[in-house]
């Protein structure tokens, strides 16, 4: 039997490597509904290829345009209430969330009410409103399955497991493309030298938000909600070669960890999968080749982004979607050389300086607090 | 409520570590037979401390000094039989088979006969026996949980997961104490050098065993028998910090591995809480005060034990039991400096070519061949 996938942000990293797994397991998956941004030309290729039930395109003019150019019988919608019609009319068994930023969260609420088991790509939805989506996936009895490499390694080293055996988890961080560098060689680094990541390859917003180490600040949130634990009982451990994805320490001081080479293939593939493996033709690790694995402390002094993560999450209720929201726009001011590399931590904690964080209760709430960030940070 | 243990080899090293954990949990353990070899003096103590229903010692001259010097009402027996008596009597839910060399198939298959569950410590009842331990275990329904570290943490980071999805087992090795030697270095090694293993503090077979890489070949038979693989789907990895215990390769490319300080008590205490996990106070892992984990490939050429075991469980019936039990002289003779480092694979080579390896059907077929061996072996 197939399973019916849903794949939002289908034509950003996350989303064509998964319709890679797609193409490689054809009897397994079957793409009914898939939503892109603005690559209207890459969706249509997409929308030719695997003919879903459904296509959500950004605007109503690429929408347009979309259904002159589709040759396949597919219905084409568009923005946000598109992604929600998709929700319950594309019969998908699974939604994968491979959007970009804060407007994640959007659609992994519409998921979740939809009664979809969603595979969570979008790490800012759990960033920004984790009180919100864990108490729907609650509510709707529906499973939130990790995608980042990290959260999936430990999502796999708990199967099996129980809950209160566990003490810690262990993140690691590559440390990205500065982690050697001197405060004052990082203040002089600009997109160019950002953007080439030393391990993964991944879309620019998050090989930015990996040079500032905001991708393990937010990572550190998504695993305290995804996984019910303090703050507290997440360590993250820099190790530079990428090849231990994440570990859980139990309380008997046994400690699990999920390997392999950095390719973001595996744990897409584990998210479809899941709760089964499929056999893939990928490479294997071979530590033998590999020969040394190191891991280093983080340096917050460095990498102001990690600690003010933490910050964000401690103060609680509005304040880590303050973060996610100044992150994504600071990190595209930076991507158009409007801002400095340092700039994004600077102007992130400015911003969490003025904001007088509040509890939340809706997706409304949390987009007030959005449009608030927006306004209070004009480039 | 408590779990009744009876612990086979309690004045060994494992066996003193696993009076160490019971004593850490008083409240889950029980301690209802003791069994010794040799040691009366230390057995008498653990008899008065644990207040066993049921002692067994070696020799009949033994027993009759611990009943005079024991003030606990416990029952003394003694020899191979009193070891049968107290599978049946002992009250046991657990035994823990630590007893050292290929002594300790006999109980093992006794133990399985009583229809009690076996933590295993002494390999070379499987490596030995495998077929028979296996079948016997399957017919009367016990668990099999290993307590070596390797097939400990292999054990581990199978829970949970589905055996067609496993690709591959990779067992780490320390290498021992002579890794970074060249062969003819190695030539003049002798007992004091070989005793120094650079992590594990254990007995002095196995530490022998660890230096000649023995250790490891039988550690691949057992888990082919324990985990039901093909010898050809079992890596052995050299890995001279021993964190990582050892891993598993599944057919995603995934690999999970177990990871923690070098230190017997973790995987003793798995066997013993399996399958729950206890907290305790041993210390934790900190990957940044260890700081690197290197890998090298395996050679066996310095070590052609590790070859031998591979070639003895190729040939399998009851080749493997030749290998285990000329081993065990063997090491018994280079401890004793009778023969040198590389004698002990010499011999075992030249029995194997001598003995024509034939199907078995029980452990007197087994007691058999080892009276083979020990004829053809005279020191």
């Amino acid at each position: 039997m197939t399973k019916k996938i849903a794949l939002l942000g289908s034509t950003g990293s996350i989303g064509s490597q998964t319709l890679d797994i797609v193409r490689m397991h054809p009897d397994k998956f079957d793409i009914t509904v898939l939503a892109a941004g603005k690559n209207v030309d890459l969706l249509a290729k997409q929308i030719n290829e695997f003919k879903p039930k459904i296509a959500i395109i950004g605007s109503k003019h690429d929408c347009d345009y979309l259904k002159t150019n589709v040759t396949a019988s597919t219905r084409v919608l568009y923005g946000f209430e598109g992604i929600k019609e998709a929700m319950y009319d594309g019969e998908a068994d699974l939604v994968i969330n491979a959007l970009v930023g804060s407007r994640g969260l959007g659609p992994t609420c519409q998921a979740i009410e939809a009664g979809k088991d969603v595979a969570l790509a979008n790490k800012e939805s759990l960033v920004s409103g984790g009180k919100l989506v864990m108490s729907l996936a609650e509510k709707h009895k529906v499973n939130i399955i990790p995608v980042d490499s990290e959260h999936s390694a430990i999502f796999q080293c708990l199967q099996g497991e129980k809950r209160q055996s566990l003490k810690r988890l262990i993140l690691t961080a590559s440390g990205g493309p500065f982690r050697q560098m001197t405060k004052s060689q990082i203040i002089e680094m600009g997109v160019k030298e950002a953007l080439k990541h030393p391990n993964w390859s991944m879309g620019n917003k998050i090989t930015i938000d990996s040079a500032t180490m905001m991708n393990k600040g937010l990572e550190i949130i998504e695993a305290a909600w995804l996984f019910k634990i303090d703050l507290d009982k997440i360590d993250v451990v820099v190790h530079p070669q990428s090849i231990i994805h994440s570990m859980v320490e139990f309380h008997d001081t046994s400690v699990i960890a999920q390997l392999g080479l950095p390719d973001m293939k595996v744990p897409i593939q584990y998210a479809l999968s899941y709760p089964h493996r499929l056999q893939n033709n990928l490479m294997s690790l071979s530590l033998t080749d590999i020969t040394t694995l190191t891991f280093e402390k983080t340096d917050e002094d460095k990498f102001p982004c990690l600690r003010l993560a933490k910050e964000a999450q401690r103060i609680g209720k509005t304040m880590p979607c303050v973060l996610t929201k100044a992150n994504d726009l600071l990190v595209e001011a930076f991507l158009k050389e409007k801002i400095s590399f340092y700039g994004i931590s600077e102007s992130i904690e400015m911003l969490m300086q003025k904001h007088h964080s509040y509890e939340y209760d809706s997706l409304d709430d949390l987009l007030e607090v959005e449009a608030w960030v927006e306004s209070a940070l004009c480039f």
